[in-house]
């Protein structure tokens, strides 16, 4: 897991190339964490191939002399509508871990959202990305701990609450399971507990982490204790693992904001590609809330595709972790950076200077 | 055709798993007997894809701390809605045969359908399965004969008739014909007949067991012919083998229940997948009667599925044959675990704590 | 060239294995004759595909004791609904030519259609097939010749006139072209050509074959011609290679029946598959003529669902060469015996016991 | 790349064989320059793949003894609606560059684009195309050079004007920046700049062409300056790149011609094909202006696919640079004589003796 010197970023061309240096610069246990899905990873394939499948109707003869990525997203100006979707345990992929990423973020005028689940203190990762960093929650069953997270995310600056809908249990990451996952003994998770804690989960059978999580996560929460979470923090609420325009919609009456996702293919294995579940949420929501996604982005096409459709900006989850594990703080950047570039070719041929000229005329699906 | 040990059974992490363990154990003329499907196997492949195709629309934010997988079929409470359709010759699979997979569904609380041409009696199996089990029958030319089982049947607890419809000639299975299968010599169908009479079924060509069944059944049964059926037995019939709203309504009709299936692939090649056949078929029944469904299922999804759109349980051929043969009645709980656990998973991911929460808007076709 | 003896055929279970042995008693000149499509293959390939994909939806509880499937057309008996279609030079397959196919197809209660480029006259052909053959007939330039030709294919026996609709020019086959197919020195087509004229076609390019029917056949004819047609024979005339609604209204509006096919994918590339165009072909003649069909007929349930979807009959091309080549006559047998028996078990399986009982709703498209 | 004798051109029997040869006569550097399409190239296959699954309903019993496959675009007479696109630098291909491609259109009786990145001068090309060209026009920052390049066109001969419209920025050909496409020293752009000029390009990372283009292309264009465009030529004006019938529409509202294009799959990846795009494009012309299209033709059904639905020819880009590069002058008309035969054959077999002939009836999409 020795770094790899940035020069090698100048082999990278796309993201497939990054994908490619960050697999080569990994160990089997962080690489099947990062890589895998539920199950048969149907949904995994899914993610991307909706994207692929997706036609563009590019208009022609438009003033592009000036294209204009920039957006927001809750108020917070972005570069271009590309963020940095949670994962766990950056320290898998680099020794700098999430302070690499969040140093990225900072840098491209994006936005990382730091995972509950982090290797890296909140605190740390907060001054490392100087307010553009969301926090993603897994509401855990002891709520004072919770509260404390929620704490601690807000006085270290993050600019609003992600909570995770989609996983009171863990989806089977079968090769992680087969290969018995376990966090390396340098690593913890500090957020949530001590390296001793960690170490005392029983592994009999299948992945620490699967295990853990089990024991950690509280299942019961519903649309109804909603209102307990918004009276724990000041921060928007945006509800991460929405599939259907009938939670969609349940989001938006809530006053939450929706994050279409099915978390990366990891969760439940045939779940609707997050690209197809897009417009019916994007109907659903009606322009009450923000809408965001993740899931099979890796081309410039895909974030132009997306927004086209109602995403006010998608997030990037392996994507971000190949750049990261190929070269730390500079890895991050040329992902999004590479991303960004694509994203502004892909509008200047589409004949649309500004964000708001994506429309879903320019989508033939 | 050594049991493996249970050992073993600890490398299965899914259905596919297991397939592989089972298949290793088996020899070539068990192995085609049970794997081949008709002719160029179209029908064997669809009845998996169409599951793998159909995407989920999980709902989230319910309190799924506590998932109750239970259910009843015909008033017989399971675990869960998982059995095991009938299957001839467990003998190929494991020395312990019908009494090993019958053991399995009683400890797993499931339900085991005993096929006529069990290597087993009837009466044995049935001590085994404390109540747990279903018969299946295929009505023979020789009437008295089949009264005979049906009254074993019944007086060895059998809770169901399964009477196979779709089967009047044995569909052309071609690897089993080219090599000529035939039942070995410690093996016998008691149910129907002596070693001796199946010593003399001519094999010239094909398949001894094509041959002997070809004069074994009767083909003249119709619907008229379903009340002579049922004053021959006070159980309640399914008709496996439905694959149209017609006949389904017929079923209902008729007092019958309907057990959606194609035989496995096995009978008529290119026969529509009993997954895409169930909609129509749950539309056609509209609650007069129970349906099940075989063919396919190898994931807690494809039961969540089969399961949403109208099936009250779905049924392991193949999958619980390969579990037989991996290790004997632990194989076969194992199948039955493994694929339970999937499906509680399935259904806390999808928000359901209940079967009666599966509806067919979780999943869009 | 040496014909297999008839004892190979108990190696073959289908028609997939007749091809095998009938391909591999082929030299390439034959082999690429009878196996080469036009240009790409697209439509070679989607005469089998478009079949396959088409499900069944079987009916059960009918009494298929007695499954009847005998048919006739153009009031000839046949024990099934299945032909053999038109196809050049017989000879290139075996020794025995097209007496070997007439043969076949009189034992087997077939018919033959009986090509004008056959290596065998077409008196010799007539009394073989004792009555059970149809004349195709490539309209030519000379019509004094076609009309002597008519005038022989009657007295012959012939009990209908196949007229080639599709076929002014002669697709490309490009691997014929590429190899310079020539027919070889011991054949001739004598009902139009003395060996004599054949050896004189240049071949400075492309194939011998290609070049000589460019010049034989008449391009000129259209539907207003067909009245001179009907009054060179008393025969009734059936139009190969219909593939329309459009052009099926005209044929039964001059009269004539309809054959649907796009000669085994060997004229126009892209063009529709037979089993594709036949459903709006059904509706358009609307039973005022008779409805056959060529292209990509293998198994059993072939036949059955183009029955069902309208057809009277369906003809073999390759197949029946295939067979041919592997054994003779008895290889044509085979592989017309082979085929009954699919189709009938086919039509128990689907609950059919008379061919009237084949209808569209037992294939969903 | 030594130009292969003509005496090659006889083992090509269709365009792909033209296309194995071309490629065989060319180095790296030149071949991806030709092959490559933008990033994954999805509408690059997808040009292709569109063609092929469009099928052809094929008419019958049409007199096709002569069939013409003659037609004209802007008053010019062409053999048949197959013309050539423009492409820059035919120079890589063959040291005849653009002379040999226009000979060949010339004598083909067909039309050349001349590309403004010709390695060969306007004036040159023009006495060889003998009227039979157009001049295809990236519109540059420098106007007074474009006029210039303008008024030397239309002094040359040119016939219409190619305005391309679908590449104010180069799509990311990614082969060619990952090995750095450069134009050999002793090929030139004399239409734009000289040698020196080129070599000043600076080509630290990618591609020296996309650098160079970057600056010299005009970005700000927009409808509304295609008044000024057309006061500077007395030429009619095609605006190439149209996917749209909303672009579509305002091409004909202004009083131009319309190119349905996606530059070979060169720009926007996942852009839509061609031929998928023409539908709506037809439809939206109503008839006011010609239509065009290039993309993925390689074979006469292809062109009259195109024809049928809307198109008044086709253009080849890459085909004809296979051409070029196996053989030069002869290459080139190799393919022309190739393409046009197959599309009179499609003709014939269509029941078509006329372009007018060659309708929407004739294609199920």
């Amino acid at each position: 897991m020795t770094p790899r010197t940035p020069a090698d970023l100048n082999t990278a061309f796309n993201l497939a190339d990054l994908e490619r240096l960050g697999r080569a610069a990994l160990d089997r246990n962080a690489l099947e964490y990062y890589a895998s899905g539920a199950n048969d990873e149907h949904t995994l394939r899914e993610n991307r191939a909706a994207f692929s499948r997706a036609r563009l109707r590019p208009r022609v003869l438009v003033d592009v002399s000036s294209v204009n990525t920039g957006t927001s997203v809750l108020g917070l100006p972005l570069s271009s509508p590309i963020g940095i979707a949670p994962s766990a345990f950056h320290g898998l992929a680099h020794a700098d871990a999430e302070r690499a990423t969040a140093r990225a973020a900072y840098t491209r005028g994006s936005v990382m959202t730091l995972s509950t689940f982090s290797n890296t203190p909140i605190e740390t990762v907060g001054a490392e990305a100087q307010g553009r960093f969301w926090f993603q929650l897994y509401l855990l069953r002891d709520r004072a701990l919770s509260r404390s997270i929620l704490d601690r995310a807000h006085a270290a600056g993050a600019r609003a609450l992600v909570f995770t809908v989609d996983a009171p249990f863990l989806g089977r990451r079968e090769a992680n399971e087969r290969h018995r996952f376990a966090l390396p003994a340098h690593l913890s998770a500090p957020n949530v507990a001590s390296r001793d804690e960690l170490a005392q989960v029983e592994t009999d059978s299948g992945s620490q982490l699967a295990n853990y999580f089990q024991n950690l996560v509280d299942k019961t929460f519903t649309w109804r204790d909603l209102d307990w979470l918004r009276g724990q923090t000041p921060l928007p609420i945006i509800l991460k693992g929405i599939l259907t325009a009938e939670d969609a919609h349940l989001a938006a009456e809530h006053g939450c904001h929706v994050w279409v996702s099915n978390h990366g293919g990891r969760q439940l294995d045939t779940a609707i590609s997050s690209f197809e579940a897009l417009p019916e949420i994007a109907d659903a929501v009606a322009g009450r809330s923000e809408i965001y996604l993740d899931g099979g982005v890796t081309r410039g096409t895909d974030v132009l595709k997306a927004v086209a459709l109602g995403a006010r900006a998608v997030f990037l989850g392996r994507a971000a972790l190949w750049g990261l594990a190929a070269a730390g703080e500079h890895g991050v950047e040329r992902t999004l950076e590479l991303l960004e570039d694509e994203f502004r070719l892909a509008m200047a041929l589409c004949g649309a200077t500004r964000i708001e000229d994506l429309t879903p005329a320019l989508v033939r699906l």
